[in-house]
């Protein structure tokens, strides 16, 4: 799958300058619309599947700058599968009792059972990003053996990969994705933010500050991958600038996490097949 | 301090076999009960202090066999505290949806603010020692990877050992206690519960049924607190035959760790201060 070649499992570096921020030169939108529409018909068999078994929970977390394409990313694939079995939480700046507790704490909270699939709009991501390029740890209201350590971000990523790993031999899948959207692509999709009435409720101006901080961000992305990719929950760093090509790469990645779970239908339980030649007998018997 | 002599804290083998289930011989019982008394005043002074900073939390997990004292020592000891910045979760067989998620979810999502101290009675624990004892995670409903992995528990192990590392790392402390019963005094109490009318309501003749298992427990205990317990998330062995030498011990340990924790007003916020003589002018104001 064409995915592959933005994928990280820690068996080789991040460097964001190296990655390609739009479509590939051979991909033509029409075949890319098409095949992502039969990947995501293949998805939700699986979906289906995994839910009637119940035995396996995968969590999607989407990282990106702002206007990367997060949300829409979300509606045009993730919505061509079943919402039953399906929940996507928006992570935004934390609240006074998220804060109160441990970063993980609200995550938890939100984590899907066993058997569906949990798309994570922003996601533990958050606090070795933002976190890390504003240094809000320092004021946290933690004890100084806390917030003074100076392996605090190094800390944390090994925290990261604990839950992850733990997750994993919990029954749960985690796939990190990060949308890498080019800055003259954001600076227009900014200006659309603007200019149409219709998306002025994305427009934050705040955002746009943080464009200043650019290569403070890619430096953090970097680190925060570099640290966190593993084979069991890899990142993927897929160009963001052409959306119909992100949109094939999700639903090759979905696919193939999918396939690798390999979800069946539960057999019948023996106890209730027993009774199944009864019921059977009932419902042949004419109607009263 | 005597709750010392029942520390585990990774430096030496738990074997419970060497371990005492009643007070020590030069224990007496009035001493003690007067003891108790003056460390929870001063745990109640600093409990005060610890939820006015809201800088640091503090988990106190708490295991036993049934009828070892687990819901007097609650009531007893912490009973004593300040209930608005007390927590006490009682973890029982684990719901349909609890099962449907990993482990510690359920934890997590009683986990205590900072600031706050949280009683756990029985805890996370729970997940290698009653499941171990009766292979409980052979039917889970995980894939094979998980139910069939060889190192299932040696997994689970590191998997709390994590847990409670990444608390620390994140303000919050983790003191596991284990009431240590002896075989004749639980069958003194379960009697008790079923000669006396008002302890029939914890009379459950399933409980009995795990006296058969004592053996098994105790190696269950022995390996759980030999593979958790560190500098950091200390376990105490206590003597449980003796309520009210258990309950001194409770009260030293709980005094040690929050006098190492240390707590300490908050100094008024600048900005606060800055505006203090003009409230005070208005409060000496004569009433009108």
């Amino acid at each position: 799958m064409y995915a592959n070649e933005y994928r990280f499992d820690g068996s080789s570096k991040l460097s964001l300058r190296a990655m390609p921020t739009g479509a590939e030169p051979w991909a033509k939108k029409k075949e890319c619309v098409a095949q992502t529409e039969a990947n995501l018909a293949q998805c939700a068999i699986l979906q289906e599947k995994l839910y009637a078994a119940g035995l396996e929970g995968l969590v999607i977390a989407i990282q990106a700058r702002d206007a990367a394409g997060k949300d829409s990313l979300v509606k045009k694939v993730f919505g061509k599968l079943n919402p039953a079995a399906l929940e996507v939480h928006s992570f935004k700046a934390p609240s006074k009792e998220e804060l109160s507790h441990d970063y993980l704490w609200r995550l938890n909270q939100k984590l899907p059972a066993r058997g569906k699939i949990g798309v994570f709009n922003r996601s533990h991501y958050e606090d070795v990003l933002v976190t890390r390029v504003h240094q809000m740890e320092k004021g946290y209201a933690m004890p100084a053996r806390v917030t003074e350590d100076k392996d605090f971000y190094k800390k944390r990523f090994a925290q990261l990969r604990n839950w992850e790993q733990y997750l994993y031999e919990n029954g749960y899948r985690v796939v990190k994705v990060f949308l890498n959207v080019s800055k003259e692509e954001q600076r227009r999709r900014f200006l659309d933010r603007m200019e149409l009435p219709e998306k002025h409720w994305k427009l934050s101006v705040g955002d746009m500050k943080e464009r200043a901080l650019w290569k403070e961000y890619d430096a953090a992305y970097e680190d925060a991958v570099n640290h966190t990719a593993t084979q069991e929950s890899p990142w993927y760093v897929l160009p963001a600038d052409d959306k119909w090509y992100t949109r094939l790469l999700m639903s090759e990645i979905l696919l193939e996490v999918l396939t690798d779970m390999s979800p069946e239908y539960p057999p019948l339980d023996p106890a209730e097949a027993a009774k199944v030649p009864q019921a059977m007998a009932e419902l042949e018997e004419p109607l009263e």
